[in-house]
């Protein structure tokens, strides 16, 4: 079982769309922001600390359920949790949460692969590496 | 049966992010531009036309898979093609390909939701609408 | 003379570009952001205050120096000042600034104009409007 | 004396914001997908091939008044043209243009610097460079 971490993200102009709304494609930005936040502040291991090491993660799927519509004036908190890892994968829960109300704006998942920052390729993820995120 | 359609969308600079690939929430940016210009192109019955019998169509979930990176010069096809219509929602399957080669650089689905401008509620796709979409 | 108010604007991986650094169009974007927060934290007149007074304010010219590149992992400080209120319009300077460094990243300025949200005309900036700004 | 080369730009929904038009820092977007395209179409010589010499361009001054607002089914041209060229530096100057109306929706000017790969530091532009971009 894996720790949930938490990141406040703050609504810009530029990601209100002409519906008046958060643009649907900036929710996904939200969540790469939170989870590059949460490496450091979180994991203690930057993605420049994996690409000292070579490695790269890239984004292999993605999964956004909409649930409530967000404004410019809106405050929101991204959780996110490792589900499982497995070979060069992991699988990240998130939820995008508004925070006066504590309701869901959007859920989802996300599949990182782990590539060799020399060759593109996958690799599997070092244990040492699960270790870090085992929290 | 619904017929598959197309749109070649023009990758710009400002696509291209840290990892010198296309973003990973453009690959979104393209299908949304290539469903609005299909609407016009092969529906015909255009967003503004939507918005006339005061019906809006809303993202309710997306889902990609990554398959190939995209490069500032690659040629892209955007292939949409619906795969079923069932109250207020409309499930849309998509794939980008790449047009050197064919093959597919992502593919997934998207679930609309036709809501009333008025109240923003769901609303039930009215069979006039099935019809325009029965193509 | 007008007082310079300042805002952190956290810079996100969606930021960054083909260059590795901060997009040039996203200097824009942070300026923007900090204007729309000081309206509410610092002038007391929020952008929603202008819509329901049918006032809206448009963008007419934005002039950038670019000095020094961004990264992800800086920290910004976007200070902004009015120069001068005429007629429509009003003349904005900002500076972008690295927090570590307190060095200017860039600097410019923009020209705001006021138009009728009906008409989307220009429309004289009223006296109690120009009091608000002139602190 | 320069000549001036357009680019047709298909504007997406993604490029409109919460004022139902292209947003403001777009137009530029545009004009640097312009160029990128004319320096292939028009100069003959990529991006790539300046970075196979250890060139690069960065963007040092951007210059925009906004004269039009511009709406997602608008189709538009910029036009671009050398100004001047001093040193490490370019002046460009850009016109984005309504294709129904032939009216301008804005014009501007960026100054380029070339720098070098290696250091970052600004370069003076060689001759033969200046010779292709003198047509």
């Amino acid at each position: 079982m894996y720790s949930a971490f938490e990141s406040e993200i703050k609504i810009r102009p530029d990601d209100i769309d002409l519906n008046n709304h958060v643009h649907n494609t900036k929710y996904l930005d939200f969540v790469l922001a939170a989870r590059y936040e949460q490496m450091v502040k979180d994991y203690k291991m930057s993605m420049e600390d994996f690409h000292r090491l070579n490695f790269n993660w890239v984004v292999s799927v993605t999964h956004i359920e909409y649930k409530r519509s967000l404004k410019l004036d809106d405050k929101i908190i991204v959780r996110t949790q490792v589900d499982s890892v497995n070979g060069a994968q992991s699988k990240v829960n998130f939820w995008i949460i508004k925070k006066e109300t504590e309701k869901i704006a959007a859920e989802g998942h996300l599949i990182y692969t782990m590539v060799s920052l020399k060759t593109g390729r996958p690799v599997r993820i070092p244990n040492e590496i699960i270790e870090k995120y085992s929290i």
